[in-house]
């Protein structure tokens, strides 16, 4: 099958590795309007060539979007435009998924599409943060696939399994309010972090001499791209401002018990927060 | 050198086997309450004896009191006390330091006590935690040394220098803000990422089906031990509550640009944080 990655970056250039080595991609036909990323991408070989969109639509079997959802929702009916008619399918990768359905219903290639969320990535973005292996053995979702052709759905679940990802299936509402709490809030909690500390900083120059392992685990997102999580945050608003407000309370409670130097309750709060420890390993 | 060990647990059972196996440790002395802690420490090989906290500091040239810092503060007189007038040299390794410095502040042993921070660790605890190389190349800081006799500082540097540490000198309570930042408000972040998803999950059963590699990392030091963070949290309380303050400035910061539909200033924060990267690898 022909693959076309519109956005050969983190998330579409790691796909076009795997999906090649693993023969499931005879070509790939990357879109990238940023002159140093397309050559980027076909010097890494994340793809065979760079065309534009029109031409990656006429000459792929899977058109996958892999950009900020943003600019997702404003290429999506173009993309199905060009696809209508056609046995061709249609995917998106982004983490926001109700915005994207609402987009695409009702176009007259709407069977066409399938929504889905491939949970994976790291904090770096572009082609040069692509890798093989990024998605194996990690959770994909697919939203509101009962709008989407069951031939199309199949295809794509060919593609995950591809991938080595574990598919479910979720509706667009539910899956965007599961992600704000564990993956948006993660990240604006290391945003904040992250401001904190270099807020101290201007005062302290040598504060991060101190920086422990448990510091750069917990502040590592907040090295993640602003182009992909301000449509993030800014289209689940929300399930973010609900998970946001739950997370404050909580921070206020530990405020509260150690300004009251009550450490009977500190504990309390501690053992409650360790019972993560039966999710996460 | 023997060394005593007063709670061979992931600090001090892991200073133990780095010790011993470079050649800094003829014997280890440990000292451990818990009788199934003391039959792992012994099993696994963190100590050769289990023995009274007095026949430790007797047999021991250096003692390490490698206890959550309330059972150190508690300790350390009584240690001094059985130290005093020989050439032993006391040591612990808690993350509070102006609390310890002041338990010693007057004691006529004072000068053989020298208060350090390795700072290292996991989120795990207990004998069963401890592990080679836990402190290769992290920051170690020593704290008023100059209310330490000189040449206990230089034993203790030799002690540190066999575990690759880089050493470095602060004033207590410095130390006690610096690690504020840096470390304890890492933990506090952990613990109330877990409080909010694990709030959410009484009504979402699949709520971590979903979770991501990026909650992982955010939320693993949401494992660590009560016994360990609660008297940190209230011994270092002013610095705590001065950071959470700031801290939950920061989460507002974002609650305000997202709850405004402001994707301009969402962006500003986002980017003010990505300059993270020039600290963190």
């Amino acid at each position: 099958m022909n693959i076309g990655i519109v956005g050969p970056g983190l998330i579409g250039g790691s796909m076009a590795i795997d999906l090649r080595r693993r023969g499931f991609a005879e070509k790939v036909l990357g879109v990238e309007s940023e002159k140093v990323n397309a050559e980027a991408a076909l010097k890494i070989g994340l793809a065979d060539e760079i065309v534009s969109l029109e031409d990656c639509v006429e000459a792929s079997d899977i058109i996958v979007l892999a950009v900020p959802v943003d600019a997702a929702m404003a290429l999506l009916p173009r993309v199905l435009d060009l696809a209508a008619g056609t046995e061709k399918v249609v995917i998106d990768v982004c983490s926001v998924k109700e915005s994207m359905c609402k987009v695409a219903a009702g176009h007259r290639a709407r069977k066409q599409y399938v929504a889905t969320h491939p949970m994976a990535g790291t904090e770096y973005s572009g082609p040069w943060a692509a890798m093989p292996g990024l998605f194996d053995g990690r959770a994909c979702i697919f939203c509101d696939v009962e709008e989407s052709s069951p031939k199309a759905v199949r295809i794509v679940e060919g593609l995950y399994d591809a991938l080595n990802m574990r598919v479910s299936y979720m509706r667009s509402d539910a899956h965007d309010m599961h992600v704000a709490y564990v993956s948006h809030i993660s990240h604006i909690t290391s945003f904040a972090l992250a401001l904190t500390v270099l807020d101290k900083e201007k005062d302290e120059k040598h504060i991060f001499d101190l920086a422990s392992g448990g510091f750069s685990s917990t502040v590592r997102l907040a090295k993640s791209s602003a182009d992909m999580w301000v449509p993030i945050l800014a289209l689940n608003r929300e399930n973010v401002l609900r998970v946001i407000d739950t997370y404050i309370e909580k921070m206020k409670d530990f405020r509260e018990a150690i300004d009251g130097f009550d450490g009977g309750r500190i504990r309390e709060l501690i053992e409650e927060g360790n019972k993560i420890k039966r999710i996460i390993r």
